[in-house]
């Protein structure tokens, strides 16, 4: 890229307060592998996963993200009437068509003071790019309260023939509020980073869903509509082209890679989590990791796991933190934060 | 919103190309009101299209946005190897997985290099939105030549049972080529402004594709992938809508809503166009139309007219140029430049 190395530009926007949501239903890594057939132990020491959520019946992707907005809301000590802006940032939609921002407009119950709703959708970086935007909207002063909301109902595409991927994914969503940063205050967001190599879109796919396939034409076939996924092949993508990324963000970065508190990646999967974490230089105390307890959920698994580094007291005001991942694409990219 | 009565903030921003694609298939209304039994003229006088192109089988939102890409970096002066961004302003997607920005990175030949995708969805609105938040990113210095892109295959998500929806769309795309504004330029990006009602959220709307009814249940019907719409009740709601949106927006303009040289209005319908620009203080020889040959074209409708009021002379630099519309939510937006 041109800009590839001048300083990261920042802006003076905090996170004024995360929420998360986690439908109740908890499903056992256990439970899939006598279910399936697989040998006990074999989901979780291939992807990390012991266990995950799957969103009820009457659950949404709006209901879900509505809960992580309200959890965030009152963790920045704002109310319902503050917001703004809502951009809904995640890899899945409830609906072709309104996006799902409305949705959660509607589920928040905000219809009526008009605030303005649309989505990010870049998979699994999602929310990185949702914050980026969005960041750039409240520093130049046109929201003074923006949600931004990942939320992801994974268990409907789940394709069961497929066990790799089926036993990888959790639902759930995480929201965060965004505020510009009150004078005297450390917080910032830096400008993201981001680089897609196409040859690798058909490693990670739902090939139906859109107009290539459309579900009303009764030549798709109804596994178009689930998750495909290579994973080893992904892993050594998306290793070589996250080395040669961090190699190069680092050097726009004002301080070292050493100096972030806290690196929220992706939940990819924890083997390849950690492997391509070291490559590029992090140390292993330095992730935040929820994947054995909720799988890798999407777009979501970024915001839920900085949400769970901050209750957990691993970040604190001031600290610096990367947030970081790959995405179906493939896509690598990065958003330093001093939170 | 609470920055209601602040100018609106501008950004040296240029649109430096414009291109647009077409299929080749004409679909005449003629045509349609003679499969469909419809009295000879109907369709004319109810929606205002006289035709309207769809794509062939093996063309994809990707293949059509990529045509309208290379144009517009011809008309920008720039080359394939200049761009560093590409966004996607999309209201459908291609796949449900990845992104459509991706495919379209795949059809342009631009992997190797590694340019970051993302998708910006709003419906009819996505292109506005869109360029709003890629401005941004090209005012603080992160890319030097950004795309963005709307690309819509309609034909595929139509509902032949209902009329007043399924003669209304057209199928197409346009693109932007975005650039720092050169010293001594005119060219300006003013804020995007919207507001959502999602009160109106089930009036235009594609219920399935997404998690809520998904395409692999069996239990979801498969005209839940079909659009449907209420015509009559959109415009009510999105008139009432505009007319508060637009006595707001002017308050916050540097000059008059009459100083703008071209209104460029989302192509919905052509009767409700028109009203509604007529009650919200335009002059009907401000607004730039291609709906009679195009039809209602999603997101590209919008930069599919900015194209047509460049190429036909009726758009020169520093012209000040206003991009507004509704969209399924409901939305208003509109994002005012200096060309």
């Amino acid at each position: 890229m041109g800009a590839a190395s001048k300083p990261l530009v920042s802006r003076r926007v905090k996170v004024a307060g995360l929420g998360k949501y986690l439908p109740e239903r908890v499903i056992a890594s256990a439970a899939l592998e006598a279910e399936l057939g697989l040998e006990p132990g074999w989901v979780e020491r291939v992807t990390g996963v012991r266990e995950r959520r799957r969103k009820g019946p009457d659950e949404t992707q709006a209901s879900m993200g509505a809960q992580a907005v309200l959890a965030a809301l009152a963790d920045a000590g704002c109310s319902l009437d503050d917001v703004d802006l809502i951009v809904c940032g995640s890899g899945l939609s409830q609906q072709a068509i309104p996006c799902t921002a409305v949705l959660l407009q509607q589920a928040l119950g905000l219809a009526a003071r008009g605030v303005p709703c649309f989505d990010v959708n870049s998979t699994c970086l999602s929310f990185v790019h949702a914050l980026d935007v969005v960041g750039d909207l409240v520093a130049r002063g046109s929201y003074r309260c923006a949600v931004v909301v990942s939320t992801e109902a994974t268990s409907v595409g789940l394709n069961w023939s497929e066990h790799e991927s089926a036993v990888l994914f959790g639902d759930g969503a995480a929201a965060a509020v965004l505020v510009p940063t009150p004078e005297g205050e450390p917080s910032l967001l830096f400008e993201g980073c981001f680089t897609t190599d196409s040859r690798g879109a058909a490693l990670a796919e739902v090939k139906g869903c859109g107009t290539a396939w459309p579900p009303s034409d009764p030549a798709t076939p109804r596994e178009y509509a689930l998750f495909h996924m290579q994973g080893t092949r992904i892993f050594r993508h998306a290793m070589k082209q996250s080395v040669g990324f961090f190699t190069e963000y680092s050097t726009r970065l004002p301080f070292a890679l050493e100096a972030f508190a806290a690196l929220c990646p992706h939940q990819a999967s924890l083997v390849a989590m950690r492997l391509t974490a070291r490559a590029c230089g992090f140390r292993q105390d330095q992730l935040v990791e929820n994947i054995e307890t909720h799988g890798n959920c999407v777009s979501a698994s970024i915001p839920m796991v900085l949400h769970d580094g901050v209750r957990g007291g691993r970040i604190r005001r001031g600290d610096r933190v990367l947030l970081a991942g790959t995405a179906a694409g493939l896509s690598v990219g990065a958003l330093a934060m001093v939170y």
